[in-house]
């Protein structure tokens, strides 16, 4: 088959009109590129499920032109998914080395690393990758090493951004490659994916800088010991607390799997500087002054199994929050966990704790990684698109980075929303939205990929809400007559000793069910069931208001 | 027995650690007051539980000594547990006008209207009721006909603040009455209750006015439907959309059952003035220009089967969004709500609608109905109070709230924070903490109050994760051989029909578990059941890592 140099297709498999499970790819002629794959959690709807990972059908029909998967940094919601995508479609992988350090620890636990093709860049490597040249420009996010991508193509230049800020003050001295953005700005881009999360916020988000004097402020003040909880992938900060903690020579105790795992990772990749004997063990720590100790420790989004919760509720083995100790929380909840967060604060105030929590100018233990409507004007006019398709982000999000596409000049025309599966037809240097292709969520419950449907998550719903409750009866394959039964047994409906006379009218109704269905001569396995199971339920709501699952099992002898 | 004139108690039955459902109760010799008969809305970890009423089983075991229930304001956390409470404590109500109203039709809805005392009572009104002198003052929040109320004890007053803000240009002009307030703190407080709800928030809280004029501009803008949703029970808010609407000579039309009920209630007790001839059915509506119609509809919080959720996702029968139209969400997420709000603004984009959200200074389409901390200050610099109890909070609100009165010069001594059933003992002009009343949370669901508990809330989490498998088989009494089954049944768990493989395993494994339980002579049905449990239950854990709850059926013939 000839190659159409001068068609190409963009689209998103995950990550538009939702938060999480990025993967955006770049079809050109027979080169398919694939944006990072992440994973999202499910909301409190998909009952039993632990991950979403995107649906990739489309790719594996095309499997033998997958050329690439290019990650643009290390955060869950951009590699959450590749062990699992790894397992159906593996594909050599490019990321810098930070990224590719969380990303090996994570096929490591899956069993995947021999067989997987990890190759590090860094900002200034140029690929030719199939027929298209791959280039990278410096972003700065909440993790390090982060990067946006350029595809070269006939037609013109292809833009990902990643996420970003334009922190000019960044810790680490990554500073975000404004020249190297207004070249490839220069040299024309076709079509910009930009990423909006923080679209609706107005203004230029806060350095981290500002967090890390907060902290440092925070450690001269405490005179006990000091808890600090954020993201661990957040090395900036991690950094920060350790250079607060050098000032005022405290040591440091980690707790938590990810964050003991994540400071390993940049420890050894030169990502994070920790002096010599400032880590010690959480036994260490007792022999010390409480004035020595600071603890880095997970769980700043309210997670129940995580350390900061555990130390919240007085059930973390190796440590205590004592009467007087500060306990700092330097992250934002993500929407759907304020509840979660909050009832840690209630615990570790009820323990006798100093908390600093809260996030914007009250406290400034947190600023956001991604930029606002300032930042997201920035890279549109350094970029300066001919065409702009806003990604990474709820549909609120899209709308409103349109709008601010719309105030740095780009034709409103030339502005398109996509959904997930949708194509961006990109032919003769013009855009346009054309076609779909398969995309969704691809629910992962314990060892199962996609074996969830949607009969089994409506069952666990009727099942949460008023339990099951189960006849069994055993008939006589002669005469219908009842061999033994009916027997009644419940779960989740109602405790049955505490509820005597409830069964004993459930059973008086089954039996009378029975007695109708004999007397009119039906026979029929369904149907009897089917009646059985209308009678009972209109029973129980007429008496409780409630719908229990209602399985009458006929057993035939 | 001889009345202790000079002993009292005072204590909460709900509001303290939480947000809702709040019950206060002064005891004084043999005098019980109520303070308010609130409800609240079970967390996620609830499964199926409806609704949470507070524990009275103290005023049950005292029920000839409970005089009066005092109710401050017409909130659910409020009220919404009267029916419930009613049913088992058939106490005199006291309370405002619209206050009543409200507890009026719930009542009716329940039943329970013609066996009830209602009293209506205003600011000015004096009551003596068992020994104590109980008189009130005008508050005002986000709902019409607020009071606070004052116990006179002869140890001094027990002031209890209801819910409150300082709004003073009120639209109502029900001014909150600083001079009484200045009175009752002149003549001595022993004790205040104050509620905490923005105890965390600086400054003070904008007028409700702040809104009134937003919506008048955005009204004024509108050039096709208007669409405002906010709580019903914001009369105040409520009375400002049909001003804007008059200014501009729109119709209303009110969706949803609650927005219908409280129009209905306001509007005949003369809390809501409406020009004759404004309202309109939804019907009419089709009949008028675009630019002549404002509906006002329930649905702020994201409420799934409420009008605005209906009207966002295009199920709405009687009316629906057009693009161009304007949709005003006038009320900000309570805590655990954002996500679901969310949503419904993206469906609203989506249907292409200028969509206005969001609290605070960028649409001040809403502002809080609490006092934030200059607020609670001056109710403490007006009170003076020699003791201060924070209530209506979680612990951290208590906590700043504790702060706030320090600063404002209340002895830290006598700043005493208790949880639900904690006794406050006033005794010779002193207060301490002793003692404990039964209280907790007693949970509704459908018609069954407190019948549900922690084994049937453990099931229905447990078949929430994973479902349940049933394992039916029919044994003969005479030597144990299999007459029937094993069959297999499950819902929550696996779609049966696409796991045929893993449903033969299963199979397998009760019949092999049954064969090694009969060459053991086992023969205890309940070993029987365990073994076959374990069995199969680490046989789906090792292939699966999921754990349905197991059910084997042993039946007997």
């Amino acid at each position: 088959m000839h190659r159409l140099a001068n068609k190409g297709y963009v689209f998103a498999l995950g990550g538009v009109n939702e938060i999480g499970k990025n993967m955006y790819v770049i079809e050109y002629g027979e080169d398919i590129f694939i944006i990072d794959c992440g994973s999202k959690f499910p909301d409190e709807s998909l009952l039993g499920i632990d991950l979403i990972i995107p649906d990739i059908s489309y790719l594996l029909s095309k499997r033998e032109n997958v050329r690439a998967m290019i990650v643009t940094h290390g955060h869950e919601d951009h590699i959450g998914g590749i062990p699992y995508i790894l397992k159906q479609l593996n594909v050599p992988i490019y990321a810098t080395r930070l990224t590719l350090g969380l990303i090996e620890s994570k096929l490591k636990e899956h069993g995947l690393l021999a067989d997987s093709s990890l190759n590090a860049i860094d900002a200034d490597s140029v690929l030719e990758i199939g027929q298209l040249q791959v280039s990278f420009f410096r972003t700065n996010h909440s993790i390090p090493d982060c990067v946006g991508v350029v595809f070269d193509t006939p037609q013109g230049a292809i833009v990902h951004t990643g996420d970003f800020k334009f922190d000019l003050t960044p810790e680490n001295k990554q500073y975000p490659d404004l020249h190297r953005m207004a070249s490839i700005g220069s040299n024309g881009v076709l079509l910009l994916l930009s990423e909006s999360t923080n679209a609706e916020r107005p203004g230029f988000t806060p350095s981290e800088r500002l967090v890390g004097e907060q902290i440092e402020k925070a450690f001269k003040h405490a005179d006990q010991r000091i808890f600090l909880s954020t993201f661990a992938s957040n090395v900036n900060r991690l950094q920060q607390v350790v250079n607060a903690a050098a000032k005022v020579s405290r040591k440091i105790v980690l707790l938590g799997r990810s964050m003991v795992n994540v400071v390993e990772v940049a420890q050894a990749l030169g990502y994070l500087d920790i002096p010599d004997g400032m880590l010690i063990e959480p036994e260490e720590a007792s022999g010390l002054p409480l004035n020595q100790v600071a603890v880095l420790c997970t769980g700043s989004q309210g997670e129940p199994m995580a350390a900061l919760s555990r130390l919240a509720n007085g059930s973390y083995r190796q440590m205590e929050v004592l009467a007087g100790d500060t306990v700092i929380v330097a992250a934002s909840p993500i929407p759907g966990n304020e509840k979660s967060v909050a009832r840690i604060i209630d615990n570790l105030y009820q323990l006798g704790a100093k908390v600093i929590y809260g996030s914007g100018a009250s406290t400034g233990m947190h600023v956001s990684g991604h930029g606002s409507q300032e930042e997201l004007k920035l890279m549109l006019s350094l970029m300066k698109p001919n065409y702009f398709v806003p990604i990474h982000g709820e549909y609120r999000m899209l709308h409103q980075h349109r709008l601010l596409a719309e105030a740095v000049g780009v034709d409103p025309k030339h502005i398109l929303i996509v959904g997930n599966g949708d194509l961006v037809e990109l032919e003769d240097g013009d855009a346009s939205l054309g076609g779909k292709v398969p995309s969704g969520d691809v629910f992962v419950d314990g060892l199962g990929i996609g074996d969830i449907g949607n009969v089994v998550l409506r069952d666990r719903k009727q099942l949460s809400g008023d339990g099951i409750l189960i006849v069994v009866v055993s008939l006589s394959k002669k005469d219908g007559s009842i061999l033994s039964g009916p027997d009644i047994i419940s779960r989740g409906f109602v405790y049955v000793r505490d509820n005597e006379l409830l069964i004993e009218q459930i059973n008086a109704k089954v039996l009378a069910t029975l007695q109708e269905l004999k007397s009119a001569e039906i026979k029929q396995w369904n149907v009897m069931k089917r009646t059985l199971k209308d009678e009972i339920g209109s029973f129980l709501f007429a008496q409780l208001k409630r719908r229990p699952m209602i399985m009458p099992i006929l057993i035939e002898i």
